[in-house]
């Protein structure tokens, strides 16, 4: 079985960056490795649903890197065009109705195939990083639309949380910080939440799972402390941990 | 039909202050007017499980003030408690946990039925706003588990979102804030969405919904801007916007 190839990035902006600046050398190095030129986008997670406009702006980017971009809406039949992509960028928006929308045009299982069975390379931002995982009950995005099932692409066995944020210790706010929310997450649940600082990215070859980026990663697993791993951890026990 | 009483509290807590206290003459005043001795208080949206614990908690602030507080998850037979229930209180915690339990313990109807038919007091909190509302599609909270549908009580025609925080303009998170979670919510929603700040609260009494603490409201409706309106007013005029 061919190795599995995700990148899953925390975020699609990074402090004063351009779109996916950040990412670039590891989106490079990832697509050209594999030989893909052309990368299938999926640009359903943006509420306004200016898909057209949405795929413009990943084209003019990934264009300048040298890649080509089609927006996965434009196919005719977008199961076929899943079955002969190269590469599957999906980018950042709302988690819900990015899974909504897999679930109502059956992309889910398809494109886990592409990516479990056949090895092209995926790449996840933001609430692209969510639908990648195990499920979408970790993502910090307004519910603002019902997917059904919370289960997600599951080319990972555990939940991220991206754009993590440390607690405001000056803040007079008194809902849940992200901490508190990930813990209750793991109050009625088993599986680990890996929290993804924002800037920071998880590059998954095969069963290795390296945090690259600027930040430390947060590992929170029920029934123990969280705890911070530096950036070059490789989180690969985690498919051990948590089988399949 | 007897009139609804229903009282929306954005949050359990305002700043320094003790559990409830910042709503408590309006929570004294609409149990007593109804001269409701007793409060049926469901612990639900507490995700460590510590129902007992919560009760207590909720049993001592209310025993202090002068009424009963009975758990629902002691009774050996929860609609039965609904049906004779003085006043129905949902506190505060993970809101997708809440409609999980309300959803599977076939409650929904039953204290819909309550506040609607019989025009028994209904008193909300934080989570427990949240399933007041026409849907839990405006909370903040992470969705740690999947109830299935994200329609709610529907003691009013709208959509709350409680804890209503202002964006942070010193902030470099690249997430969105939550008035742009709120206008995503728009963009695929009908329905207005009414932003509580912490220490508000929603005093719905018939067709009248009159906003009372210290800051304002924010109506957030499709394809207009974000409204500000003061402490005093009445947003009744959202019942005959909405239909029930
Ligand atoms: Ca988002
Ligand atoms: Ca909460």
């Amino acid at each position: 079985m061919p190795k599995r190839q995700v990148l899953l990035s925390s975020s699609s902006l990074y402090k004063d960056g351009s779109y996916l600046e950040h990412v670039r050398p590891y989106i490079e190095k990832l697509l050209t490795k594999n030989n893909a030129k052309h990368v299938l986008f999926i640009p359903y997670a943006l509420a306004s649903g200016d898909h057209d406009g949405y795929t413009k702006k990943v084209e003019t980017i990934l264009g300048k890197w040298g890649f080509q971009v089609d927006g996965i809406h434009k196919s005719p039949d977008q199961i076929a065009s899943i079955k002969k992509a190269q590469a599957i960028f999906i980018g950042g928006g709302n988690t819900f109705l990015l899974l909504k929308h897999l679930y109502d045009k059956k992309l889910v299982e398809a494109i886990r195939s592409r990516i479990i069975d056949d090895g092209i390379p995926y790449i996840g931002s933001s609430a692209g990083t969510n639908v990648a995982a195990r499920s979408i009950q970790t993502t910090n995005d307004m519910p603002i639309i019902c997917p059904g099932s919370f289960d997600a692409l599951k080319l990972v066995p555990f939940h991220i949380n991206p754009h993590y944020l440390d607690p405001d210790t000056n803040s007079t706010h008194r809902g849940e910080t992200r901490e508190e929310r990930i813990l209750e997450f793991l109050m009625v649940n088993e599986r680990p939440c890996l929290a993804l600082r924002e800037g920071t990215c998880l590059i998954i070859e095969g069963k290795d799972a390296t945090l690259v980026g600027p930040a430390n990663a947060i590992l929170f697993r029920k029934g123990k402390e969280p705890t911070e791993f530096p950036p070059g951890t490789n989180f690969g026990f985690l498919f051990d941990e948590c089988k399949d």
